[in-house]
């Protein structure tokens, strides 16, 4: 009999890879934070001493959720402004808003608001893209959550940095800094081809592949965005970027809507991943992202829920059941994007984007015990037929009972485990009367 | 001082009429199952002497939502075959199911376990449509739902009908049986243009003018549809109805994508009203609904969650969700179909779609005591600029804690009052062994 930390014994264990696979009477066993081996429930009896035990009956076992593209501090503008179209929103609320609040301890405190969401909600990683990255990855690694620090490269000067150069500057200053942080995950995080111009492009393509680090980018987010890349380039944005070197197996383009059959079949070529975001898109009437057309070529399409000022939430079963829908919709094939590729976008493919697919994404022996349970016992649930599809088609975060990233425990039978909600409440309240008195 | 029967004081009151107002420090009288009036808590506690006061700090108050257009015995076979093209999701997964197993005992099931789930999530009215609407008014009426029973009527033979003749007979027959019942609003149900031939149509029309009773229709629901009217009929099916006459301030269109702009003004200059189903339609790819045009074009738009079969639930803030995202999608309009219109759509336009808006649909003095009370004091909702745009775009259904039809108490803080979910529970589970054993 071998000792170990943990033995997981839930009705449903569902590991995503191999894909589509619902296993029952099934044991996950974790040791030091790891998966040590997933086996029928008498094997593990016999072979196993577990330090604790789960039994977790009426609820399936999966990988944490993986929020690929997000800005969670802007959770504390959550809702502030609806409805508007996309210049009116971003020149006259949140740019004048984040011009304002900005700081250091205001993304302290809406990424912990965003991590608390996240990990009530089964999101376990999420890659971030926001100023204040060392306070981002600060809170996470306080509160346990596998996170992507978003090295933002701007031309214009914000709080964060002045220039071009700063900002390359502060993004090797601060990947440098937290290099021994075993749950955080940097890259470069230029922000879209209309605000960063080619130069510091250049810089930060050779600092990537000096430093090995992925490149996360906002691209042909909009109609807008392309017509005015033509105008200031006379090339579409993902023409530009393939002249500078961007796209490759370490390159994460967010949105892609707006794109030519030759464009995807070049962002296939490539290797670059794709991240689709199909509530921001909605919200934000950007166009849709052809995500069956994407698939079909063989890309890798990972999905973010983008920030709480357009989504509004950071929840990842929502984005999970709007790809799915909207895909058949564009796609005008109901068989386009099933529930169980649905999950592996949410899951998997989050991992491949942001290069750790090594470590999470799956439940496989070897990776980092990063994992949810959701009850799929009650009313709402039944009759039950396939698990996988009450996952996306039916069920909501508030489901989600459970929450562990390298087998520690965030979320216990639906409470956080190590987040003073009343507190964080209390903060939060003052930054709503701050922002909007 | 007036004896009440109960004084509500919710922390906001959102009546939908007049249009986005939310009230704060205001109170709701009601007696008799009516709204009394909507007042200032301080002249309410001058006026009122009630019998049971409810204090809800932390919850808004809103008119119970209307689902406009559902199958709820349906729920049992809820996530039976998803992700198909839709005639093999139909010829070869749902019909033959509901040969097999639709009876007048699957129907009072089903629609307990469908009032269960649309109870528990807010919804206080389902205008439905399937086979054995007495099992559906006889278990709404039990449970104390509001609901519209769809008197079906098809050319061809089921379990309940051997012919378009037999419908009708049996459509009247129920009609007259029901009279009586103050919470149930009979209409009638011709499936589709292309399951009802003309001769069943013009007399149908002639007993709804008769006994004054709205149709409820699917019209438009896919491209195939209207290429097979052309090839029946020489006709768009629109125009084949225009011809019989079915369209009018009684009737009530349901799904209505692939719309010529013609069409549209067809529509609204006959004062039809349309249920728009959005998840339904982009889950089995039938198309956009032009949201965005039907209501610039003045015609009263309400909202569906269609069968729990194609959505995969009864949850109308997920379908409130969708249509205010879609709706800016679709129209490449950021501002399109705002979150107060998006309500409105879940509420008084599904009770005028009904003809029922003197009763029900908004919170005004002398309708029905319908309503609900949603949590918005948890962390997901913080930070909270605007309620409604909260409601919309943030919350889910498991924040719903309060149920009333016609000031009867259906659900007390998030638990059903009278419905044994346990009980229930074991007669879903003996349908899905039968139904996939």
């Amino acid at each position: 009999m071998q000792e170990i930390d943990l033995l997981i014994q839930p009705q449903w264990l569902i590991p995503v890879e191999p894909f589509g696979q619902v296993l029952e009477e099934h044991a996950m066993a974790v040791d030091q934070g790891k998966i040590l081996e997933i086996l029928p429930v008498d094997f593990a009896a016999q072979r196993y001493r577990a330090k604790q035990v789960r039994q977790l009956p009426g609820r399936a076992v999966l990988p944490g959720l993986i929020n690929a593209h997000t800005h969670s501090a802007m959770s504390l503008m959550r809702g502030l402004a609806d409805d508007l179209p996309l210049m009116t929103w971003l020149q006259e609320h949140i740019w004048p808003a984040e011009g304002t609040h900005v700081s250091a301890a205001y993304c302290a405190d809406g990424v912990e608001l965003a991590c608390a969401e996240m990990i009530r909600g089964g999101t376990t990683t999420f890659n971030d893209m926001y100023f204040f990255g060392d306070q981002t990855a600060k809170v996470a690694q306080r509160l346990g959550m596998r996170a992507g620090i978003g090295l933002i490269v701007m031309d214009f000067p914000t709080v964060w940095a002045q220039n071009a150069d700063e900002y390359l500057h502060k993004a090797v200053e601060l990947h440098d800094s937290l290099r021994d942080q075993p749950l955080i995950h940097c890259c470069f995080a230029p922000h879209a081809p209309y605000t960063v111009s080619d130069a510091p492009l250049k810089k930060l393509r050779a600092l990537a592949n000096e430093l090995e680090l992925p490149v996360h980018m906002h691209v042909h987010e909009t109609a807008t965005e392309v017509a005015g890349s033509i105008e200031q380039h006379s090339q579409r944005p993902w023409q530009r970027l393939q002249g500078l070197n961007l796209p490759g197996p370490d390159f994460i383009a967010v949105h892609m809507t707006q794109l030519e059959d030759a464009e995807i079949q070049a962002c296939a070529d490539s290797g670059s991943h794709v991240v689709h975001c199909p509530e921001s898109n909605l919200k934000l009437a950007s166009g849709f992202c052809p995500v069956a057309k994407l698939l079909a070529a063989g890309i890798n399409v990972a999905l973010g829920t983008d920030g709480a000022a357009s989504n509004n939430d950071l929840d990842m079963f929502g984005e999970m059941r709007t790809a799915a829908l909207l895909a058949k919709g564009v796609s005008g094939d109901a068989s386009a994007l099933p529930a169980a590729q649905a999950l592996q976008m949410a899951t998997l493919n989050g991992a491949r984007a942001m290069g750790i697919d090594q470590q999470t994404g799956s439940l496989v022996a070897g990776k980092s015990a990063d994992f949810i349970s959701v009850d799929l016992s009650g009313l709402n649930s039944q009759p039950l037929y396939h698990p996988i599809s009450q996952l996306v088609y039916v069920s909501s975060r508030d489901q989600v009972q459970d929450a562990y990233v390298a087998g520690r425990e965030l979320l216990r039978d639906g409470s956080l485990v190590n987040i003073d909600a009343s507190a964080l409440q209390e903060k939060v309240g003052r930054w709503q009367h701050k922002i909007k008195p």
